[in-house]
């Protein structure tokens, strides 16, 4: 079967987390992805967060940059030099899609601006990604996933009531904004299809922490409301919340009172199917006193024996599992949501794409590439002879290191 | 101008946040939305986290509602009647996307199911969205958002060192599986246009949790390595967090020595741009005492003060706002994140769409919709007639509750 995006041509200027996670998932939905890097260094995220131990065991790769740029060849350009610039011009002037988030203004310094794209190849889909945006007074303030975090008011809402807002422990802010960057990238793509008309298309890690945020500011906006961190639970139902147990927390959500009813009498009768909490108002209005009987239940009990005492009788029930036990759950690979590769002979697991087509599955077929491994592939492809590719490089189009001699895969 | 999915009928069976999240951009982007809703009570997010005083004053509908599901019509059905159903069913037959988000099963028992659509209308688009997944031991087991971030490891990162995990403030989880069910819906629309081939695409609470936790997990599967909370901080480099000011909090991030010492410089020279910070390795191995001695400046100052020292030192530098100032930020309108609609005469406020297309912008043409306003509107559109339609009605396919004579737009 065929990929969705089999025959689409992407031209990925994008470093570290949101971009590379977008161009990702393009690459599985069939997309031929070409990594513009720059020589000798890279993207960031190729180092990003290792040791020295994973940076020679994988290549020189972070697990970051592994988990995010399966799927792609990797062209080493550098954009500071005037053969190299000329190498992307024309690279993005046969591309369906470019993407870069370069700060506001770099791309247009190289010549390589939508206007200057989309003269030469007005059918272009030109993707950017920027932190705040192009316009107002934040457009030129660098950022990261965790300053938007800030900014957006998700670290307001996240921690202890009454102790100091914490972060949430992933990059959830950028990775949203990647998943935007497909939808923007793939609707456009649709638009062409029916139209032939290319057009520029925007995210950002404001857009993305807004659309994250957005219920909270509608209530805001409605009704002055201000939400604070309340830990685990939740203002809308008691329980509603993870409880500990003799290893570890576990989630107990049950919103309506013949939910609650079955998890009471399942977990111990006695102390929870009482009068008294019989409804969600009476729970509302006993919070603490309902938490601390569940909890004084729960306690005795495994993470384990409270599943098996909640699951059967339809109350929604979760472990609070560490990284390790959540990767390694069977459920996952279950439902196909781990995909593995081959790297220097080791076999690599990674997540595979958050939806699944039946019609056009995703696929995996290569490992992230080496530095530069695919550069004079794709430009012989791209028709440049053998010699104007060694006069480029005299240029310093592809930098002072010597070119790889060939592919990782 | 013309939206992206200008002519594409959604027929939307979804309810509470990833599923009205998701069809709410396709109508942003130009699809006709036909909202499915059990006569009587609804989406149950019609309701959900709301006070009477909200539900009085804005045609009893919660702010997520709000937040997720302008542009959209409501047809009130029945799916436990016979007629109800056979009138989903003839909506599905001439829609372009139909998506839902039932438990296992039900879809199929009410011959809605893909095989089913697909006979009539092999053209479709069918988008499912699961809990856990079709497969699996977990496969019928209840879950949401909350249950998500305990299963798959997010909580176990969040929250502070040493203390008990905690949630991410918002239903991350939920939204994230939101946009990958759009992006699924507009690969298999951009297959459609190409092929004329439809299909039945999936996402799920497990694998949008999976894809935030992506690297994680795969830096797990590389070296066995779990991550534990960390407050707001970071492994990957010292300043990485947030810091106490007068005023509240405030996020530094500068990773670089260059970066590093423009900001001990613009802070306080004297007591942070020594030489036993100087190298990342420095801060790293006194991350604890270059923590204390960032925390003793920037308490003098208040959040604005640190803001303006370190942004035009191009130091990544961010406000840890509340969601109301989050929300009220120029940034967010200054980049047309913010959109407007009316509603019984008052201007609601809420937030755009988590990207921008600048060929075929999207568009807020409508307020969310009370229940079943459209459902005779949309009946006649698809052609059947009046007598049909209270032939329908009297056989139950629109509930009990007297139809609404008209919409509310």
């Amino acid at each position: 079967m065929t990929g969705a995006l089999d025959g689409i041509r992407v031209l990925d200027f994008t470093r570290v987390f949101a971009g590379p996670a977008a161009t990702q998932l393009l690459g599985d939905l069939g997309a031929d992805v070409i990594k513009v890097e720059e020589p000798g260094r890279g993207d960031e995220g190729r180092v990003l967060g290792s040791t020295k131990e994973m940076l020679k065991k994988y290549g020189g790769m972070s697990p970051s940059f592994v988990a995010f740029n399966r799927n792609k060849r990797s062209i080493a350009l550098d954009l500071g030099n005037p053969a190299g610039r000329r190498t992307a011009f024309e690279l993005a002037a046969k591309s369906d899609v470019v993407v870069h988030n370069f700060r506001l203004g770099a791309m247009e310094r190289w010549g390589l601006g939508y206007e200057a794209i989309k003269a030469a190849n007005p059918r272009v889909i030109y993707c950017e990604f920027f932190a705040y945006g192009k316009q107002g007074p934040l457009a030129h303030l660098g950022a990261n996933d965790l300053a938007l975090q800030g900014h957006g008011g998700l670290m307001s809402m996240t921690g202890e009531p009454d102790r100091p807002p914490v972060r949430v422990g992933t990059a959830a802010i950028d990775l949203h904004g990647g998943l935007a960057m497909v939808c923007a990238i793939l609707a456009a793509l649709f638009h062409r299809e029916r139209t032939g008309e290319g057009q520029a298309v925007e995210a950002s890690l404001l857009r993305s922490s807004a659309h994250l945020m957005s219920y909270f500011y509608t209530e805001y906006w409605l009704d002055g409301t201000i939400r604070k961190p309340m830990g685990t639970a939740n203002h809308l139902s008691v329980p509603n919340q993870a409880f500990p147990t003799a290893d570890g927390s576990v989630i107990i959500i049950a919103p309506s009172d013949e939910m609650w009813h079955r998890c009471a009498t399942a977990l111990d009768a006695e102390r929870l199917a009482r009068p008294e909490y019989k409804t969600i108002f009476d729970r509302q209005h006993r919070r603490e006193e309902v938490i601390a009987a569940i909890s004084s239940v729960t306690r005795r009990l495994t993470r384990q024996e409270v599943f098996d005492r909640l699951a059967p009788v339809k109350v929604n029930v979760a472990k609070v599992n560490s990284v390790g036990e959540a990767a390694d759950d069977e459920q996952l690979a279950a439902i196909g949501g781990v995909v593995e590769f081959s790297f220097d002979g080791q076999k690599v697991k990674s997540v595979a794409a958050p939806f699944k087509l039946e019609g056009t599955p995703t696929k995996v077929e290569s490992a992230p590439p080496m530095l530069g491994a695919d550069t004079e592939t794709i430009l012989l492809e791209l028709g440049i002879g053998r010699d104007e590719i060694a006069a480029r490089r005299e240029q310093g189009a592809f930098g002072k290191a010597k070119l790889p001699a060939g592919g990782n895969r």
